[in-house]
């Protein structure tokens, strides 16, 4: 199955660029439409765009669905989604091979547009299903080129209007399952290839604007300088040092400055804080000294701070008889906490639901070093393949 | 005269988008050569694209010429530039009203492409004709969207395959003298309307590449990361901190991340750093500390640093006793050193060459807010005026 996958989006780096609605991500579902039908599973596709191969009759209700997405980050690695999806195949044509007849309809899902790299909203296709993302805000999100999301979807041969809430097909599902590579390395720590997860930590997205005086680099006394780089470099030294102490994380991995010119002190410098802490109280605490931080260097620089919240993703706690359960089955697989956002973590409001990690042993993501050995990958199938036996052939 | 070019490449803000060979840039050429044609001035372009408006025979020798440019940095001041051609204007203008008959001939000049916002090279009009600038070079240059320097030349009715140095119309020039708007607050100190150039600090432009480790920003532990974005900032306030106590400027104006994703720690990221000093040898401590202080930080960091230089433009000295001779006529005007770079700088290797500038309040520049009052800029034409005169009327 890797075969048919590994060249699509890649480049000269080899990491991958499988934007939502793209030619690429065409090609990724036509995949998922192929991996279907050669199984003989039913397939469709949702108002919102996920893709759906089914085992038995949705319709009965109680499903226990498994899978993942198929987008990447930009210059994004091979496994980050796609190893839940080729998982789900592999783990069905295990449990066929062992024999075992199903007693609840079983359900391979590759949820729409997860990363968010090309509309700036992650999981779409799974808020949508539950609610959770405005439709009409949805179909407004733009890309880079200016290019609607609603247009994107239409040029894929679905219809924007019929985007939103989905609780129907979600009443169908008992349980979800979702398996990822780790984006960590504490299995790699703890010497275990399968882990099963705990909680997703809180996690937000804030704008710092920080604001000064554009003059000439070549002539402007340094005393006579409002320079927002100042402010700003400032800033992200700070954050870290903060983060480190508070046991959190907080990240500045994107930047704009304007005009952008080697000879000219900028007039504005747009930093984004990825901030993710295990309590919500830690997370604000922490941001909110950020925030006061910047604001004082900006004071002494000259320069002016004002912060936007973009994005803020409460915790998510996965069901924790399910997990345990899931542990037990493993033979006692390690619980792990995780920063990133899943479309499990969307799914946990809604579904009994549950996630399984696969040893990183870099612990590298979201860049083309990312990185699970076979036999790790293989030991995760079979343990997705003993969930799912657990679960629906009792 | 003013009014014509206000409008010109005006963006809401009030700042100027004027590049080289752009629809502006030949809405500002048609007002000079208006200019020339009302004055009854024999108006030609040179192989450089370089405007000139002649007094008198050019082909007698010894010319005093003065002038300045018309482009502009992106969002840049209305007087960077176009006050030195005004005030050249109406200089010729204020000598005819006094009646003085000149003996030598006297011109004015727009040089082509001070700023080098489109093409990432200042000074290209006057570098060609002194030959500090290969033809092969400027020709191959590229704009952000790929157009070629050579392209743009032909789409403006020039011949790229004819620019190069001029050395015959150089040799006709006996002095040249361009009149600028100080970028400083020198004159504002001293309480002065105009004064002279004495110097120009030798500047150079490095450019900085961090590499990391690109990474998942929300679950990478801080000891694992290999963030260049860490190394960046504190690079930026070690290079502000050094340039301080070097009496120096040291200005990170311009920066870009790669994958320059919000949740990603950066593979990459670049700074361009703009250095300038009095001395060379001042210049290239301070820029070999800088460098030795980020290749510390990045060892700490896990993070490579390499470093470019991609210009550097050695101090220029004008003529001494040109330079005392204006100051004299203008009742003692103040010299002034300067880290900016002008056509007067380019020039000054070939030609005797002086400057003057007149007082800017803020000293804000390269920037909508520029500005000098209108009482000073008329004193700098009666300066100008005296100036030629003087030189070419005694």
């Amino acid at each position: 199955m890797w075969a048919g996958l590994r060249p699509v989006g890649r480049a000269a780096s080899g990491g991958y660029h499988r934007y939502a609605w793209t030619a690429a991500d065409g090609e990724l579902r036509a995949w998922f439409r192929e991996q279907a039908a050669r199984r003989g599973l039913r397939y469709e596709v949702d108002r919102n765009g996920n893709q759906w191969a089914w085992a038995g009759d949705p319709a009965a209700g109680d499903a226990v669905v498994t899978g993942s997405h198929l987008d990447s980050v930009p210059d994004g690695g091979a496994f980050d989604g796609p190893l839940g999806v080729v998982s789900a195949f592999a783990a069905i044509d295990e449990l066929r091979e062992r024999g075992t007849a199903a007693t609840r309809p079983l359900g391979v899902v590759g949820f729409a547009d997860e990363e968010g790299a090309r509309f700036g909203v992650a999981c779409v296709g799974s808020r949508l299903a539950c609610g959770l993302l405005d439709p009409d805000r949805a179909r407004r999100l733009r890309d880079a080129d200016g290019v609607t999301l609603a247009r994107a979807l239409e040029r894929a041969g679905l219809d924007p209007a019929a985007i939103g809430p989905d609780p129907e097909r979600l009443g169908r599902i008992g349980t979800f399952v979702e398996l990822h590579v780790e984006q960590g390395r504490a299995l790699a720590g703890l010497g275990r290839p399968v882990g099963v997860g705990s909680v997703i930590w809180p996690h937000g997205r804030w704008r710092f604007d920080f604001r000064g005086q554009a003059n000439h680099a070549g002539t402007t006394r340094i005393e006579d300088r409002h320079d927002p780089m100042l402010t700003y470099a400032h800033t992200v030294l700070a954050a870290r040092k903060r983060a480190r102490l508070a046991g959190a994380l907080a990240t500045f991995g994107k930047v704009e400055a304007e005009p952008n010119a080697v000879n000219a002190v900028p007039a504005l410098v747009r930093g984004w804080l990825d901030s993710r802490a295990q309590d919500t109280a830690t997370l604000d605490a922490l941001v909110a000294a950020i925030e006061q931080g910047a604001a004082e260097r900006g004071g002494r620089d000259g320069v002016t701070v004002a912060v936007t919240r973009e994005s803020h993703t409460p915790g998510v706690a996965f069901a924790p008889g399910l997990r345990d359960a899931l542990a037990a089955r493993l033979g006692g697989a390690p619980a792990l906490p995780t920063g990133a956002g899943h479309d499990a973590g969307i799914l946990a409001a809604a579904v009994p639901t549950a996630m399984l990690y696969v040893r990183n042993p870099t612990g590298v993501s979201h860049a083309p070093e990312e990185h699970a050995e076979e036999t790790d990958c293989l030991a995760g199938v079979t343990a997705l393949a003993d969930v799912l036996e657990g679960l629906a052939c009792p």
